[in-house]
């Protein structure tokens, strides 16, 4: 006998150590799991060998699901094997679609259970030692999408470069000119900006400059998708330290 | 010979399932651990028998340290004894203090790690399936201090509160009836509002309503810190599913 069960898992931002406990203990207990291009594969790992992995992420030149036919999918498996984790990379919640296949679980009888992961809008500038807020520097954070249902740039951020909250924006790295443009119209050439690709993951890459030259950098470096774009005076803190510094955390005691 | 080294370890919103791999590793390398009245006493467990554990958080009616002692006492306990986790409640960088406790170890020539953590700010809200964001109901999220430097609400939320993003307010269930006011000086009487006390946790508690109702609500609950406070249109989704669908997570197969 089936019993028919959705949990959301969030993956986290690609370090396959930032993935939580319960998140590993949900994956060990898959029967299917439908995973994305964000979710770091090293984490199929924990899956019983028995479970059905299958891909359901965008790739390169192939044709994608799209998000009615991932639903589908899902109550389908959920009827047909039992224990559906969808992993996803960041948190289910957080820009993850999570509501549209909640609500096919709802619709379809299926039970549910969220679990939340890091977001990369955190936690990828914070493996750069830029704090998403500082004490006297930034009391707020805002993150906003730059690919709305719409396609397009939140308009929130006609809003947001009026505030002193530090901008994370995500999926934004096709609008920066854009993004740029905004920022220049408030006269805000000087606010300083970071862009991270693959942050936390091998083949990082990061610009850190001002709105008024990031167009430059990043073209220079050719930054891409997926990129984490960080605004706001917490980029120039600097709180990185000199290469005399940098070690890895101690593996043996002292 | 003493190698002093400072881990900044988030611990996640309560659930202690809910801490990264990598946070447990640290903890587990530690010498020294200063722990948060946010973080949950059972991850120590995973501390060494021989790591020296001492509490700096705030516990009501007793001396609490200020963060200047705290930071003091990380370099000191680092050029003592070695490795130093600060494990603090939630994200190190969602206000945590973690700039001032990085410079301190940068002064005294300490070298450091930041370990992401779960934020409240997300994570509480979706333990109740509130979505902070929500593909054509929110397009961003906004994460705002109700206790900012000189302990007041941030001055953020005068922008915030014409927004269209999710709003998130932590430490500030002190502030709520100044909240109320700024929205309702908006004629935003109708916007949804939740506030969840020990989200995670045992004991939790919480009240749903809008900004009309909820100072009453809040009353009635004897709602208290710690609490998150949820303002948007994704407090009124009710992904919550009625009591016959919720369950635990499958225990074993089908």
């Amino acid at each position: 006998m089936v019993h028919p069960f959705l949990s959301l898992v969030g993956a986290g931002p690609g370090d396959p150590e930032l993935i939580t406990l319960k998140a590993i203990n949900t994956i060990r207990l898959a029967d299917v799991i439908l995973h994305d291009a964000l979710a770091n594969e090293s984490l199929l790992a924990y899956a019983a060998p028995t479970a059905k992995i299958q891909f359901v992420g965008k790739r390169k030149g192939e044709h994608s699901m799209t998000q009615e036919e991932i639903n589908q999918l899902i109550v389908q498996y959920a009827l047909e094997f039992g224990h559906v984790v969808r992993l996803k990379g960041g948190d289910p919640f957080v820009f993850g679609r999570a509501t549209e296949e909640i609500e096919a679980a709802k619709k379809a009888g299926i039970p549910f259970v969220v679990i939340p992961g890091i977001t990369s809008a955190i936690a990828v500038p914070a493996a750069e030692l830029i704090p998403v807020t500082s004490r006297g520097i930034a009391e707020s954070f805002w993150v906003i999408t730059g690919t709305n249902q719409a396609g397009e740039l939140s308009a929130d951020l006609q809003l947001a470069v009026q505030s002193n909250a530090t901008i994370v924006l995500l999926m934004a790295v096709g609008k920066l000119a854009e993004i740029v443009q905004l920022y220049l119209q408030h006269h805000k050439s000087n606010t300083p900006i970071a862009i991270i690709q693959n942050g936390t993951k091998q083949h990082k890459k990061k610009v850190v400059g001002t709105i008024s030259n990031i167009l430059d950098l990043a073209e220079a470096a050719s930054i891409a998708h997926p990129a984490v774009i960080v605004i706001g005076q917490v980029v120039a803190l600097n709180l990185d330290v000199s290469i005399d510094l940098i070690t890895d955390i101690p593996s043996t005691k002292a």
